[in-house]
């Protein structure tokens, strides 16, 4: 049950890196509600002007929505390819996978923010995903007698 | 601080299971957003007739319930199930634990989508909240002195 | 690539501490239902005064938000800090900023449900993102060469 030292740093890095990706999201949002002076708790209130509410404006939802997606898909990339390094993977499949998913999720981000026409959203999310699919059915196919 | 081999395993396969099955949740939206030809952002707009915006359509908002309460349930299922591998709990127990969440979770899942009657996903929903909660107490009590 | 025994035990007894009190969260959103008589699937209506939908009852909305807002949070930390604990951090700096982002969860949660007046839900936000911010800076900066 060892995990190679090199593979482990490769991971970490990319785990990282996404994860912190993710955690700026929330700053982008606090961005935009300061921007159009829209706020989702009645404590939040700046000013008479201030609304209060959710789905009152698409920069803000669009924010929001990028962030639940990374959720969706960071949160267990992180922890399918946690399992996936207990599967002896080769370093460079491994890594080719974990810069794979860190490029199309940082790719999701901007075109997701920056309202890059379609189907560059769906690639993105695409790619992503079916990392994680895969990174999955390995460790389901390595570990499928200990059901 | 070791962990037992075939403990580990058991956890590998469930929490990829749990994973891989909350990643499929995405399919199932994207499905009946092209069933539904109601999409989230303006960018996804396929043709005159699309609709954007949430909340327009109940077999879509259903399985995004679903996949939120995978994220509300499953992921903390990982990090709790796997800091328990490290109290040294009976194999018999742990695996029992796990496969109770992993049947509870996949139960869950079809009795949403189905639109099962309740109390069916009330008791689901149940099981597995209370195994992510004995799962927390089992960490904190064995590591109570470390706070 | 070790890591220390004590310092995994105090991060084992903080993680499990805030994940069981995210899963808590799912109740106290339950009871507001229950409260309210406001549920969120058709099948889930009790007697004919019964609501379904979102957004229609704001003391619902706030636990829901504050259970976000965990997930947001509380879940990338888990995975910073489990990364962070390979970067041979000083025991004394690591089991401060475990405690530090401890507290300001805890008190994120009172506060948002308690309606304390701002800036101190900001306050508590902040100081556990900025927490999470730093684990994923120094995993980084750690494993640069990684990439």
């Amino acid at each position: 049950m060892d995990v190679d030292k090199q593979l482990f740093e490769v991971f970490a890095f990319h785990g990282a890196l996404l994860l912190v990706k993710t955690c700026i999201m929330s700053f982008l949002t606090a961005r935009q509600r300061f921007a159009k002076n829209i706020f989702i708790s009645r404590e939040d209130r700046l000013n008479k002007k201030t609304k209060i509410g959710t789905g009152l404006n698409d920069d803000i939802e669009r924010v929001r929505r990028a962030h639940q997606n990374d959720i969706e898909n960071i949160f267990p990339f992180f922890t399918l390819g946690f399992l996936y390094l207990f599967t002896n993977p080769a370093l460079s499949t491994a890594t080719t996978v974990f810069r794979i998913f860190s490029g199309a999720r940082i790719a999701h981000s901007i075109v997701y923010l920056l309202e890059v026409p379609q189907p560059a959203r769906v690639i993105a999310f695409m790619i992503g995903n079916l990392a994680n699919v895969f990174l999955g059915f390995q460790v389901l196919t390595f570990f499928k007698n200990s059901m």
